[in-house]
C-alpha cells in the first residue's frame, strides 16, 4: 500500500525487500473482498437448508380397504444424504473461508508456503462445493420433475416452500464456489504476471 | 531438457533465454502424463456410461383389476438428466485434455499467456468434472439405497449390472477430476518454485 502496488498470491508478497513491507497490493484487497463474500454465502446457503422444514398434511391410502387418510407429512434436509453432504460442505466451505481470511491477513511478511497451502485449500473447495451443488441439485431437480421411467413422483408440487428454499441455497453455494474459483484463478495471474 | 531442469507453468517457460530453449522440465513430462491419463479415464468413464443398457422383465400391475404382466424395462442413460449431464461432462473434459495435451506439447517456446489460459481450463474442467460426479452420484446411490420419505424405490435391485457399470464410470471420472486437480496444483507450485 505504502511502497508498491505488487500483487500477492493468496496474499504472499516475493522475497525483495522493498515488496515484503508491502501490507497490501493491486490484487490483495480483492483476495480479501472474495474470502468474505465466499464466507457470507456459504454461510447463508448452511444456514437457509439447515433451517428448512416444511409440514404438510398430506392424503395417503395406506389401505385399499380403508378411506384416505389424513397424514401430516414433514419435508427436512436431514432426509436426504445429498441435502446433508451440501450442508456439511457449505459448512466446511464457511469455516474454512474464515480461517483463510485471518491467515491471510496474518501473512503480511508474505510466506511463500502458507501463501501456495491457501492457494491448494481454495481449490479444495472449489471441488468440494462444485461437487455438492451437484449432488443437491441433481436431487432438487428429482424433487421438481420427478422421473415417470424409475417411478419417483414430483415432491415439490407438495413441498413448494422447502423446494423454493433449496434453490436458493443451490444459488448461493454455487457464486460461493464461484468465489473460490477466482481466488484460484487470481493466485495463478499474480504469479503469472510477476514470474 | 538440453540445459536446465526448470520447472513449467502449464508448459510455460520463462523470458530468460538459456529456459527458452528448454523443451522439458521436471514437471513437464508428469503434466503430459497427467493430461494423457484424465484424456483417459474421461473417454472411458463417458463411454462406459454411454453404453450403458441394461433390459429386464419386470412383472408389473397395471390395473387392480387385471393379474401382474411381464413387461420387459430398459434401463439407459438418456433417462436421467443427471447421467446426461456426466456423460456430456466427461466428453467435454476428454476433448479438452486431447487439446491441451497438444497446446501443452505445441508450447515448447513457453507462451506465458497460453500456460495461464491452459491452468484456468483445467480449473474449469475441476469444476465440471466435480459438479458432475456429484449429480450422477447422488442420483446413482439414491438408485441404490432409495428413499422411503420421499417413496422413490430402489432400482438397483433389479437393473444390479447397469449400476454397477454407473459406479465404475463415476470411480473412473473422480481420478479424472483428480489428474486435472493436480495439473492445477503443480501449476500453482511451478510457479511458486520460480518466483
Amino acid at each position: 500500500m505504502e511502497v508498491e502496488s505488487k500483487t500477492s498470491f493468496g496474499g504472499m508478497e516475493s522475497k525483495s525487500k522493498e515488496v515484503k513491507v508491502v501490507t497490501g497490493g493491486k490484487l490483495r484487497p480483492f483476495d480479501l473482498v472474495l474470502r468474505v463474500v465466499a464466507l457470507a454465502l456459504t454461510l447463508v446457503a448452511a444456514v437457509l437448508l439447515g433451517v428448512d422444514k416444511q409440514t404438510k398434511v398430506v392424503s395417503l391410502q395406506l389401505l385399499p380397504t380403508l378411506p384416505p387418510m389424513d397424514v401430516p407429512v414433514t419435508a427436512k434436509w436431514r432426509y436426504l444424504s445429498a441435502f446433508v453432504y451440501f450442508v456439511v460442505s457449505n459448512a466446511i466451505a464457511c469455516s474454512y473461508a474464515a480461517l483463510s481470511l485471518l491467515l491471510s491477513v496474518g501473512n503480511s511478511k508474505g510466506n511463500k508456503g502458507l501463501g501456495l497451502a491457501i492457494t491448494v485449500m481454495d481449490l479444495v473447495m472449489v471441488a468440494l462445493l462444485f461437487s455438492s451443488n451437484g449432488a443437491a441439485g441433481a436431487i432438487g431437480l428429482m424433487g421438481y420433475e420427478g422421473n415417470s421411467r424409475v417411478r419417483w413422483g414430483k415432491v415439490c408440487n407438495v413441498f413448494g416452500k422447502f423446494c423454493n428454499q433449496v434453490a436458493v441455497a443451490l444459488g448461493l453455494s454455487f457464486f460461493g464456489g464461484l468465489a473460490f474459483f477466482l481466488l484460484v484463478v487470481m493466485a495463478a495471474f499474480a504469479l503469472n504476471k510477476r514470474h
